[in-house]
């Protein structure tokens, strides 16, 4: 059982009539459900918050955070998306969902612009496992479909994965390393690609069953925190 | 909690007085204590009995696997390697130990020599951890030491791994990447250097801890089995 | 320029009437003079001929090997596949084509089963360029299509590559990794998925682009070939 | 032929007498000279010349960029900083030099804190090629000492390198990932230890090798410039 932050932008289910009907609570209430009957201890944080919900204290107390974020990237405090980044270093895990591709703290953490093709117009969004071994994809059929998402397409602008756990296939010719793993500092990352906010993509129970799975694999898994600097010989100098 | 089979070449324990000392009943009863302690199910295999212990039975009830061999590999059966390989495939957890590295199932996974230098004079051996994120990490020290091994150096003639979690340092000049991960099919394949067979390298409570840790880390972790072949298309070809 | 050895099993150009009619002198001479064009000394080699055309002698002068079979992957001698396997780990290149991904070298060199989906009715590939930085994306657009291919689907049963280069999309659905790199001692292997017989795929100028970008990136950069066994130490011991 | 820029800190030289003995007109110089005799085209830029010497103009004609420094990390303006990590998602290759690793454009294209142990007591160190296969370890023999360098030991805090071409051994009982190399964008990157001011490390004829063949390694490969953004469908939705 992971503490587990999700962090939300919370504003287009709030101004967006069409958004509201499926996720009249905001995507985080969907996940913080999900989350929780897989056993995970939740809290919520949202973009309009003081601090946006993520205080020192927040993120000491966060095994693993995630971020839905959209069109207000641009307004996530710069120091708030560092403090992100120092506590991904420093061993919480993060998942990334959706257009949370371009929100400042996964473009800090992987050094690129992390920019993409998109196009939405509900078209289908079909995800194979590409790695059947990784934890990610425990309970996971080899691949499912999504009726309706917005389409994400190569070239996706990131640093190798270091294990490439989902590839899509849209209609319209594309594909896509939808689900990517990553380690920073004492942190695992994992982006997951789906996630439209017009679409009740949160509510599928293949995509909770990742996304739980996720928070489990990018919890802290206990590993020593290297000491930096000047550092005296452990042998007799010749 | 994980079902082990934990295989010896158990030769070395009968033939010399020196490592009997070291090892009265066998490695493979330390390591059977060690990871029992850890609260896995153990079971223990050796060359000399039928089958080298390694029936298809056994390996069909073996989530993970360890192996040392050293004077004897060119005495496994070809056909029990194949069906070590073959379990491997289908998602067993391999842990390689030591000399393993020269077995037939190692060398047939990594598709290379896994050749190397190597040297015994008792000297001493001093593991870094190098990805802390690493679970095989967790709870050991950034650094540890081994009073007494075999030195083991690069260039060690293996596909790059998906982690190098160890790198050691010996007195003599040389370095090693002495703790690896691989993934082969849907088996996860840790390689860990130290244990030559007249040092009572795995009664070390830091190596004992590594190897529990990998075993949890190889156990399979129910993602989806591929289906192969001929292939209906899921969408109306045009 | 490299000295490069096209491979080809050379029985469907025999034996089916309709890949005559697309490589009346069979694929390689088609092979040959994509590569011949682009600088590279070329020679070829077929099952059929003694040794399989693979001596000692050739292999010794090939920098880099082209590798096509099919149906007869059962017919290359043992002996032959291990004298190629261990020329790459001695340093050749290797590019694996199409399904050449179950001949006996390429599945020694990997490890695993290298099976896959696949589907032979004609329809689309296309091929994305995921990593464009790497050499064998010189001079190759961003995506490209063949008209007609046989569809080959994930799961493709491989250990992670070094370098993802290409990813391909077939219109009932499936997706692929289709082009990929891996090292294997001082070798350097590229496994390209298009090329089914019956289709003019290596007359396509993308795909002869790629082969060729393929052999030049494989070729042996002449780094230092390692030394392996008992090593005195560089340093004294304590 | 590259077009090479060396950028150099330049402060140590004309500061401290002890590294104007070693390096009389800077390490830029004799890193010029080096470069120039393996025929690439080479120009220098240093941190006190307007806009560090690194211009749009310069970093556009530019195919490889060097980059040493140490002392001054927080007087490159971050304007200039976040030009030359552009220039490289855009294709420019980067060598980072020694204490480089804690340059602003570095940590920004890592993502992480990029620190690591250090002890400057003019020991040796000894690097491995444990990749001898990757172009930089071209005409590198298998091992190779420097009498006298600065110690940089584990852990380094970086991304996982796409390749680990060195290791380093330190008489003191550190280990070290000396030789990385990563892609960011369309840029390769690599990243090199060896280099303390107070040392004649780049005058080392090894040394000089390895750089040079990393420039030729980094320059751009001509793959295709990827388009982003919004995008038409290839194939007709349903």
């Amino acid at each position: 059982m992971a503490n587990v932050t999700i962090w939300n932008e919370y504003r287009h289910e709030r101004n967006n009539p069409d958004v509201a009907k499926v996720y009249p609570a905001g995507m985080h209430a969907v996940l913080a459900e999900a989350l929780q009957s897989a056993g995970h201890n939740v809290r919520t944080a949202t973009l309009d918050q003081p601090e946006h919900g993520l205080t020192e204290e927040v993120l000491a107390q966060t095994d693993v955070l995630l971020w839905w974020g959209h069109a207000a990237h641009h307004e996530v405090q710069d120091q708030i998306a560092e403090r992100v980044c120092q506590r991904v270093l420093q061993g919480m895990g993060l998942v990334v969902l959706h257009s949370g591709h371009f929100s400042k703290p996964f473009k800090k953490l992987m050094g690129t612009s992390c920019n993409l093709k998109w196009r939405c117009v509900a078209e289908k969004e079909r995800l194979w496992v590409v790695e059947p071994s990784h934890p990610i994809a425990e309970g996971v059929p080899e691949h499912f479909e999504l009726p309706h998402e917005e389409m994400y397409g190569e070239r996706f602008d990131i640093p190798q994965p270091d294990t490439l756990v989902f590839l899509s296939w849209f209609p319209g010719g594309e594909v896509f390393r939808s689900g990517c793993t990553f380690t920073r500092g004492l942190g695992k990352i994992f982006y997951f690609a789906p996630g439209h906010e017009e679409f009740p993509t949160y509510r599928h129970p293949v995509i909770q069953k990742v996304i739980a799975n996720a928070v489990k694999w990018a919890a802290p898994s206990g590993g020593p925190a290297p000491t930096f600097g000047n550092f005296q010989p452990l042998e007799p100098l010749p």
